[in-house]
């Protein structure tokens, strides 16, 4: 009965994985109160109609029902198994479950990648199990597996103890198992029902994206919502997200590690590392995964970012999307406007055609950024009037309608205009200011996109509008190797690089280091005096660098300086020869950037330049390669360079040259020849425009 | 029956406004489902035990009840008079309150302040009122004044149409009236109930906090929440707030205005004009108020604000406050840590000897920042010997408990023993990660703070350790004029100035712009060269200085192109002088600013220095003046300022001699002698430590 190891198809493995036929429960407990008593419990509550055979070799029932000894004594290989068991009985049942050909084994236990080496050497022998047989795992640390129509629920969360559970259209995937639960009641709460919901665990195995893509042939799934702590298997989520894409469903995700706590308690709860946050940005803008920063905005949002049109990766010289606000309260409305405006959503005034449709129809406003109706009264006629002409009007991608006090008791009021909008064609969302879940509900039963905090309302829109389509490679880019990287690449190296690149650089002699005199230079002093010495990676921090150097004799004291400088600061590295160059000024200073991720793959950063990059976080991400576009779409987001745009009647820096040099430098991802793990050139000289840019320092690192 | 107009004393303004005997509405419509049908229809469900007369001067009778034909056909003189006519009846009703010897007038009508010139007409009819007779005025643009014990239902607000409305400890103020239903409803989802809320318009009359201060001797109130869309009357807010700190009752605000667009919006529809968001930011934290940025934050954050002990001004040296987290599921705390991080707030790892005590309760946890009970498993025993031995750890000033998917449906397990954790002297707040509102809801009645959603939990924790008492005034700080401002000092005016605050400036030597030749300089080449002429305010836009002159002749070139240059792009303005002075070079340049804000009063700010401080918003504000402790804590907030801290081996700058030029500028908010409006140090060069700091160009401007 064994299929040779991992050719499950998709839909072989959604079927076993969401839709299995028959299930065993191995460490079934008889206290249905437990942990491990909830998943018998909870498939007879919902009237799963496979065969369930709880395993649990001390007991002859539980909860009521036979239990089976083991895995081998059960009168069929079961398609999926849950173990629930402590963690060295659940290696044993994985390993069971391998050997007699069960598809799924999902484990709750932990102690696997998070704990050391005894995890370490646990996860080694469900690999081996995965790697010899046909069977594929969930987890370990997963809370389980729960598919809403065919009552699937093999999960051990407390939150699942409800019957009936409506079954709706979204599906959900978690790092975290205890957000599945969140999810689902939270989701009834606010109308939003699940087709399935998954807690992936540590993906020692089966990975969230692997998972999901797994279920996108499924036409009663119309979109995801993903809990991410880490981006562990970014190109099993990219590969999921490129396939939702092509099948039109949206994918919404809410990302812990804006902050290194959390980072690092993602580190300490998974064994997962967690990357920067601009890195996860930058990758699932890439993707185009819209991400939200608000729990209420994950599970409100979805169902707007289904309305809201992908919009082109990136479209120079189109106009950025435009929200038109229609209110019965201008405070309430603000509050959602405040938040919007801060993340950079452009808020509309209706423009002189609308406005005068507006009067044609009665409704007094006043000319401003809101279309504020507190003039024109709380009534249906004028708030379903001046819908009908906002949503029609061509200035607006999406209208929002924020309804005072009235929402409350007399939703016919200013509540039911927007349902009676709900077919229109343009995006349409809602905010009640007061509390009012039977208008709520109400909207949510017309299929109205709706927010109980001004928050997740802005969020949400937020997150819908900046969402682009995911970015498409004519090659596969480099990812990043098993090691560390080595083998730094030293100056001269780094030129050729560079000139292949098509990235201009400063001139540069490499004279040897302990000379009694200096050759003639080709180009006048003053001049720059570096060591030429691969593996310096902070040259001011050794002393290996002097600027300005002003003649013959000054030039040898910066030898002689550097050479004592490095032999005391970083003993063991003996300089050679140095490095001549002219001294280069410009307009101003910019660090560019390129390094494969060991998460993400190959990324560009441009930053403020010099030794401040670090201090300021001013920089700008994106996965590499890059269009040129998209570079001038990073150049405009660091703030330092704002200043070389022509800022107060200075001079304009060279920025299409810098443009050019970002692009050009983004193309190591799909280069041939040897593999870049890091280049940082720093700082690149950004002359006056039309005169080019040049790089002054340039670091690379080579994968091992 | 005529009272010295302003006289009504606190005790008396407060019975009146908010527990009158006697009520009149003047409008009262006879439709109660139209805003002008409300008041009555309140009044009469909740019960109001005093006497109401409903004015109407075209029907006998409204809502079954005999309407009086006006005011003055009244029996007595009500005490308190709605008035919920259009606007034009409004002014005349109040007209009719003053003379009357009614004690207030709330005002529901629009097109006062934010109506152009007719509205100020209007509006100075009513000050014409409110300075001849004892009345006062509530608006107008008030939604109206709410009292649940006194049942004082004078509102139009379609929110409050539901009876029994609980009465309850906290008092809400609104600039907006829609909010005051929003508070109210969302307060009562969430078990915050109510003594009053007001909704106070366009404070013609009586501010907000005013009306504030006038509530500080109830005793059934324990703290307010506020609703803010501008600073104006900035002045009684504070008193407000110094008052309350002094009787120990918290206030929490949500100030509208953190983006353009919304202090726009708040202009358009109040006719107030919304000040900078860190103005308001220093304000705020400089009365001691706490601010929240998010709505379920403001409405769930007063209780835990109520039980965090109020930190000393500035306590340097002092350690940060520190949170303690225990949970019963890693990811749905990391949800709350994530938001608090960003907002600076410490998340403590427990120490040693609370590790130990809790592995000597039995409690296994790993030694990690948050105390992650998974281990322990979910158990009412194990989380109550946990909570007990955090809430008595020194190290934490504040529990946070997160209580995973068991809440929703075994609410016994984890979240009972916080409930019987709530008498612990150390202030504890829960957020539940499933929805459970049956488990908010005991949270609530047992006054443990909860929260419903991580980003409100982790803004409310985050205002309340932040908060920190209310700065004292020895004297009191300037205000602003009426005007502008006017009256420019020119540089030797401005050097006298900076002498006099004991701030070190450049040696400088003022000559003659027209002569032939230079006369010998106290100082050597090269030199600085600057048009000495008031009014230039940005000397570089308009060519008006010349740095690094090398000699005698090079200097005449200068003054001849400074001459020229000022000429053409500043017509009408001739250099007669200029002034001269060495080129002074630092480690760094830094702006030190002073200014009179028209709405919060006297303001210090240090930031990026150079021309780009508009570009980066890189700064720090306070209200002057500032201890040495506060201005270190103000360079420690400028990100450009790091790198004058000893960063990477770089030379130290003396910022002990900044921070005292800081506080020797924010005197001017005390010091004796001309007003200064504006003082503007920029750029101050920071010199390597102990050589000080220099004053290199500075601008001043006195009030009119």
């Amino acid at each position: 009965m064994l299929t040779p190891p991992n050719e499950t198809n998709a839909g072989g493995l959604a079927q076993a994985l969401l839709a299995p036929r028959s299930v065993a429960i191995v460490g079934q407990s008889n206290d249905a109160g437990k942990t491990a008593g909830r998943p018998l419990k909870y498939l007879r509550q919902a009237g799963y109609a496979g065969r369930i055979y709880p395993v649990n070799g001390r007991r002859e029932t539980v909860l009521g029902e036979r239990a089976w000894p083991s895995l081998a004594a059960l009168p069929e290989v079961p398609e999926h198994a849950y173990i629930v068991t402590g963690t060295q009985d659940a290696v044993e049942a994985v390993q069971d479950c391998g050997r007699l050909g069960v598809k799924i084994a999902t484990v709750l236990a932990d102690g696997f990648t998070e704990a050391g080496i005894a995890g370490a050497a646990r996860v080694a022998q469900l690999r081996d199990v995965t790697a010899r047989t046909g069977l594929r795992i969930v987890g370990p640390s997963s809370l389980g597996v729960v598919n809403l129509r065919a009552k699937v629920m093999l999960t051990a969360n407390a939150a699942f103890d409800e019957h009936p559970l409506p079954a709706g259209r979204t599906f959900a995937a978690s790092h975290s198992g205890g957000m599945i639960g969140a999810l689902l009641s939270r989701g009834l709460a606010r109308g939003v029902d699940f087709a399935g919901l998954i807690s992936v665990g540590n993906e020692v195995d089966l990975s969230l994206g692997e998972i999901c893509a797994a279920t996108l042939d499924d036409p009663a799934i119309e979109g995801y919502m993903l809990f991410l702590e880490s981006l562990r298997h970014a190109d099993t989520l990219r590969a999921f997200a490129l396939a939702a894409a092509r099948c039109s469903k949206p994918i919404l995700a809410y990302k812990l590690g804006r902050s290194f706590e959390a980072r690092e308690l993602a580190v300490s709860h998974t064994g997962a590392l967690a990357g920067e946050d601009d890195v996860a940005a930058a990758f699932l803008a890439d993707c185009g995964i819209a991400r939200v920063d608000t729990l209420d905005g994950l599970i409100e949002g979805l169902l707007l970012l289904g309305r809201v049109p992908v919009r082109a990766r990136v479209a120079q010289g189109a106009r950025p999307p435009q929200v038109g606000v229609v209110t019965t309260t201008a405070g309430g409305a603000t509050m959602v406007v405040d938040p919007l405006a801060v993340r950079g959503v452009r808020i509309e005034p209706p423009g002189a055609t609308t406005l005068a449709r507006l009067a044609a129809a009665g409704i007094a406003v006043k000319p401003a950024r809101l279309i504020d109706l507190t003039l024109a009264g709380t009534r249906y006629e004028s708030m379903k009037a001046a819908l009908d002409i906002i949503v029609t009007a061509p200035e607006f991608d999406l209208v929002l309608a924020v309804v005072g006090s009235s929402a409350r008791f007399h939703p016919d009021l200013a509540v039911k205009p927007i349902i009676d909008c709900a077919g229109s064609a343009k995006p349409l969302a809602a905010f009640l200011v007061p509390d009012a879940p039977a208008a709520l509900a109400a909207l949510s039963r017309a299929g109205v996109p709706n927010f109980r905090t001004p928050e997740a309302c802005a969020d949400a829109i937020a997150a819908a509008l900046n969402r682009r389509a995911p970015r498409l490679l004519a090659a596969p880019a480099r990812s990043a190797g098993a090691g560390d990287g080595a083998g730094w690449l030293d100056e001269l190296e780094t030129d050729a690089l560079l000139d292949r690149l098509g990235i201009a650089h400063a001139p540069a002699v490499a004279i040897d280091a302990h000379g009694a005199r200096t050759p003639a230079l080709p180009f006048p002093y003053p001049v720059a005096v570096k060591a030429l010495a691969a593996g310096i990676a902070h040259k001011t921090d050794v002393g290996a660098i002097v600027l300005g150097v002003l003649d013959d004799e000054a030039l040898l004291a910066a030898i002689r300086q550097i050479r004592a400088s490095v032999a005391e600061r970083q003993p063991g590295t003996t300089v050679v020869r140095v490095l001549v160059q002219p001294m280069i000024s410009g307009l101003g200073e910019v660090l560019i950037g390129y390094r494969v991720d060991r998460d993400v793959g190959p990324l560009v950063m441009a930053a403020a330049g010099g030794i401040f990059t670090e201090i300021d976080r001013d920089r700008s991400l994106r996965m590499a390669p890059v269009d040129l576009a998209t570079a001038h779409e990073m150049i405009s987001e660091v703030r330092a360079l704002t200043r070389l745009a022509g800022y107060r009647g200075l001079p304009a820096g060279d920025l299409a040259a810098l443009a050019q040099a970002i692009v050009a430098l983004s193309r190591l991802a799909v280069m041939d020849g040897p593999a870049v793990l890091e280049a940082e050139i720093n700082p690149l000289i950004v002359r006056p425009a039309g005169l080019g840019v040049v790089a002054v320092d340039t670091l690379v690192k080579l994968m091992v």
